[in-house]
Parts: C-alpha cells; structure tokens; sequence
C-alpha cells in the first residue's frame, strides 16, 4: 500500500471533524469510538498510519478528501458547520451510540434552542389526503404553541408537516439524508429555501453526498434525538418512520400515533406502534403538546364530551323524567306505576325536575319540558344532536 | 292504604319472579338484595305486608300485576323465561350488583352456550359508512370464528352488527331495553324477528315494557356480562356504548377499541378509551379473537407487513448495494469510495448479494439487479408499493 498523507491540519478540530464527516458513514460506532477516545486528529492520524487492520475502509475515500473545499462549499451556500463544542450543537446527540462528527447546517434556527421544545412530525411519503391533512394541521397547532416541527422533508407527510409549521410562523427543521446543496427529493427545492430561510435544514453528511438507504436510516436516530417527542401521522406497517418512533422511544422520549380509518393500509404502522404499545394515541395537537410539552403548561383534559342538563340527575330523578310524557300531562298516580316508585318520591323528584326545568305542570298532571330519549331513527346528520343527548 | 294482595301463588318461584320483573326496574340493587336473601315468594310477602318503608315503591304497580298473563304474553310470542336456577341461565350475569329476577328470551340461541364465546360488538346509533363497514365486517369475521356476536338491536353499529353475524350463519343475540312483542326501533322489526328465529333476542323487562332511558342504561350492563369481550366500533363522546366498555372493563372483560380517523367526531369516544387506556387498539377481528378468544387458538402474530429480499442483509452487505448503480457497472475501486469500505470487505459484499440476485456484474464493474432505494415521488397509486419497499 502507498504512503497515505494527509494535506491539511489534522489539529485543526473543524478541519479534523469535516475530514471525519467525508470520512465515516453514519452511525459508523467504530469510528465515532475511536474519534471520542483520542480526539479527530489523533484519530486521523491512527487511519493515515493504519494502525488497525479495520482503519483499511476509510483508505478508498482518503484520496478525495479535502475539508477546506467542503467548508467553502457549506460556506458558499450560506451554511455553517456546528462542532460538538460549541454552543449550538444540540446535546440530546450526545446520548446516541455513534453521533455525527460535525452538523451542516443551514437557516436561522439555533439547534439546542429547537432541541429545547420540538416535536418530531414523521410519516409516509405515499400519504393519503387523510394524512396530510392531520400532518399540516397538528404542525400548525404545534407551531402556534411554540413548538418546532421536525422531520424529514420528504414527499408525503414530512411536507405536510413542514407546511403546517411555516403556516403558523413556527420554526421547522428539515433533517436530510444528503447534502445541504441538493434538495431530495428535487421537486422540494423550493420547501428546502424556505426552511433554510425561516427555520433549519440539517444532515450530518458534507455536501455533495447522496442520500443513500443506509443515510435515510441514520438520518432517523437524528430525527429522534433532536426532538423531545416524535408523532407518527401515517404510516404504512413498513414505513421508514416507524424506525423513526422505535427509535425515539429508546431513547427514551415520549412517542406519539394518529390513528386513522382501518381500512386504510397507510395506518397500519401507526396502529401497530399503539398495539405495541411504543405509541400512546393522540389526535390533535393539543394531546401532543400535552405528551411532549411541560407539565401544566401544556396539559390538556381528558375529552368528555358536551354535557346535558340531565347528566347530573340523580337517579330517582332520573327515573321520572323517564316515566314524564311529552305532550299531555299526567296524573301523579300513573306516574308512578310507570315510573315504579311510591307518590312521595315521586312529588319531591318532580319538584327538582320542575327546579332544573326539565318539567312543568299541565292540566291535572306533569309533562317533560323537553324529551330525554330520541324517538326518531338518527340520520347522518342528527349525528351531532345524538352526541348532545347522550348515544 | 288499603290492604294489598297478590292474585297469583308467591310460592310458584317462575311466577314470583315474574312479578319482581314486573315490579322493580332493573339495576334495583335493594331489591336485588331482598330477593337473594329470602327468596322471590317471602320478598314478595315482605312488599305486600310493607315491612320496610322502602317498599312503598313497588305499590303501585301492584294493582296490574298479573305474571300469569305475562307468561302466557312471552309463550305467545315463541319465547321463554329463564330462571336463575335453570341450566340456560348465564353464570356471568351472576357477577352483577343487581341481575335481573329472570330474563325474557326469544330464539334457538341458548344463552350459557352464547356466554361461553361471544363478543359484544357496539357503537353509536349516528353511525357513518365506515363504522358500519367495520362493525359489519368484524361481525361477520366473528362469525366465521365461531364467537356469538352481541349487541343492541338499534341503528347504526348494532343493525350492522347483527347483520354481519348473520352473514356469516353466526349467532347474534340483541339484548333490548324494552319488551320482546315491539322492535325499538320499529324499523328493525325484520331484523329483530330473524335474529328471534337464528339467535336470540333478550331483555329482562316483560313484553308491554317501554325501552326507557334508565333501562338502555342498564341493558348496557347486560351486555357486557353475557360476552366474552367487548369492542366498540365507532362511538362519540357521549355515547351509550362508552358506558357498555367500561362496565365490562370493571367486569374484568376485555375491551377492544377500533380507531378511525381524528377528523371524525364518530371516532372520538374509541380514541378517548384507548387514550384512557380503557381499550386496547383493534383493527379487525383476528386482532378482536385474540383478545377476546382463548389462548392459542385465537392468538393473532403482531402485524408486520410483508419482507424483501434485502431485509436480512448484514450492515456491509447493504452498504454496497447502496452504492452500486442500476444501470452502468461500477469498477471496484469506485464502489469502495462511495461505499467507504476498503476491497477486501467490498469483494465479499458483491459475493453475498450476487448470491441474492440483487447485484450482478457489468462489464467491468457491478451493477445492482434492483434498486434498492424508490428514485420516484410517489402518487397514491404506488402506496402498495411503497410499503413494499419500505418506506
């Protein structure tokens, strides 16, 4: 093997760390060891002298290898490198086996200030109308709530997401598979300018690097980590972003699904990751903000339903109000045959009824004020008054 | 008062309990209490000679009480009575706080038989297409299965209910809150008739009884009892099968949930007792049979979509068909820098996956037999395919 050189200065750490990025493939725990244990240069310096048999798989990149090129390439598109050492890099990446030895970033948004109170928004690329349209919907809700929407800029859902985000002047995060100089896909170039203009557009390759499976696989783990909880909106049972939630919920963090009709193959993931139990259900953004958010900031009540007038009847009360006709009144006696109770409780359940103006004399006997069982069959449309009276 | 009577023997027990049929209204747990503890005949005594001032409920409905006549009524109509003592009474609806004196049936179905397996299938009366699609299917699924499906005889999930039983020649039962001589609704008289002639149609008022509110609510315990597990399809907030979920969680019955979409207030009450932890998450009746049936027979494997040839792939492996074109063969020492591998490793890479026909070589180089990474944005059309290919 010919003498491998290296031609710039490995202790320069960005230089170092860049010459890394080029160097490793993502979520390479080998790699990332060896540069935590002795450092980006010594560690570069051990692959230039071979000093292990395993050093042999980075040779074949060594010869292209130039950091000061891709700092003037992230540098020309407006971008910037963040070091584990300085104050942006988000130290929830500090918790992964192997993180990146470097970020590419682009856009106004500070990533430890997004890792502080963010949601990962995650789902297929073949979404169905259904999905997009929760994916925008609950990504605007968490954008007004100061939440930052996360995700992956594909096709499909993550778009949605990010639209939802930008919809509501919230910040939004892209994390690529690739570089930061080409949109993937291609027909997002335009949703990448805005998140590089209003938010943040991530990925822990140099550019010029394409997004390969393996990438897009690693890219999730950063998905996960770099946001406090992670949603899955729709997801076919083998949708990338279940690897996305399996991920997050390793490391610990809370883990949302939308559920969605079961005829539908694109819920499926998320129907498993609730079957599983990796999941808890949510349906808006409120229920996420209160998975995700702040205790008592952003805790939300159990959904209940409008109430009735007649939900806090006791149950004597209950009874009469059942035995009571509609239109003519009727006598106290057959009152209570109907209603199988003695006069007495009767009379007094009728005088509460009378108070809460459920019923009202007339003629010689009681009626109700208002009927309290639907006698009609319910059409589609009643549906909202059926929920209203109880069924 | 004047002095009270019965004009029937107490000490004929099918009678006696006939009356407290009659006279109490279900869920009565004082009464309940009285009859277990001295029996129907002497509980019946106690009302006449009012030896507790609680009793003075029961007078009026004294006056009418004629359980001879209510017997002829239900042999009029084909049905029966069934006693507690009898051998068709089902043992679970002994774990009440108030069984019913007797139960009022219609039907071939025995009871203790539809006790042993058999699924409460409900949801809400304002149902939409699709929850009736789903009821409907896993009725019949159940069906197919041989577990009795349950139900309430109304509109929307429980019509479909029933009707997907019977397509499958299963037995469904309707447990109904008024009496056997009128179908509430009156328009599912047909259908409660065929479930009188191939299952069963049950109620524990006597034919003449009005379905009140107070007795729905307590049909719903019924409900619960007679079934192995209970599901609810689709259910707002505020319905009534919500009530028969819980009742059957406190049985100690297991309860299943089918979702729907978040943008259908139809689905909210499933969403809020899988939310509630309530319900566990079911999406068709293998998953329902497995919750509810016995182990291993009824045991469904959790859903994992369908495999590719490249799931089993070692990290190495998969690394190299990442970096291998589709069309061009690529020489090796290419494929080494895209990879980030040294030869060696490549070399047994290209062995390995040449062997799985997913790479091949090309002139001088290697190209990949199929790619591994979908290049196209994908339309609804390719959602089949998507989630073949994994994302």
């Amino acid at each position: 093997m010919s003498a491998l050189a290296l031609r710039f200065d490995p202790d320069d750490e960005r230089l170092a760390r860049v010459a890394w990025s080029r160097l490793l493939e993502p979520g390479d725990e080998r790699a990332t060891t060896l540069i935590g244990a002795v450092g980006p240069a010594e560690a570069l310096r051990a692959l230039v002298e071979q000093r292990a048999e395993w050093l042999v798989r980075f040779v074949p990149r060594l010869a292209d290898l130039d950091p000061v090129r891709d700092l003037d390439g992230v540098r020309r598109l407006g971008g910037r490198v963040v070091l584990p050492s300085e104050p942006e890099w988000p130290s929830a990446f500090d918790v992964l086996a192997a993180p990146p030895p470097c970020l590419w970033v682009r856009g106004p948004a500070a990533l430890d200030e997004v890792a502080q109170r963010s949601v990962a928004v995650v789902g297929a690329r073949a979404a169905t109308s259904y999905g997009e349209h929760v994916a925008g919907d609950v990504s605007c809700g968490l954008g007004e709530r100061g939440f930052a929407v996360v995700s992956g800029l594909a096709y499909g859902i993550d778009g949605a997401a990010h639209r939802g985000a930008l919809a509501a002047r919230g910040v939004s995060v892209a994390v690529v598979a690739g570089g930061l100089d080409r949109a993937y896909p291609a027909g997002h170039d335009t949703l990448m300018a805005r998140l590089a203009e209003l938010g943040a557009v991530l990925s822990e390759v140099p550019p010029g690097s394409a997004p390969t499976r393996g990438r897009f696989l690693q890219r999730n783990r950063l998905i996960a980590a770099l946001s406090s909880g992670t949603v899955v909106v729709e997801a076919a049972l083998r949708s990338g972003s279940l690897n996305t939630a399996r991920t997050a919920a390793l490391l610990g963090r809370p883990v949302g699904a939308v559920p969605g009709p079961v005829t539908s193959p694109g819920s499926a993931g998320c129907h498993a990751l609730l079957r599983d139990g990796v999941a808890v259900l949510v349906t808006d953004a409120a229920e996420i903000a209160d998975l995700v958010g702040r205790m008592g900031q952003d805790t939300v009540a159990p959904r209940r339903g409008r109430s009735a007038p007649t939900d806090d009847l006791d149950p004597l009360a209950s009874r009469v109000l059942d035995a009571l006709p509609v239109r003519t009144g009727r006598p106290l006696d057959r009152l209570c045959a109907t209603a199988g109770l003695d006069p007495a409780t009767v009379q007094s359940a009728l005088g509460r009824l009378a108070l809460l103006g459920l019923a009202e004399r007339q003629g010689t006997g009681w009626r109700a004020v208002r009927a309290p069982v639907e006698r009609r069959p319910p059409a589609e449309v009643q549906a909202r008054r059926a929920v209203r009276a109880g069924e």
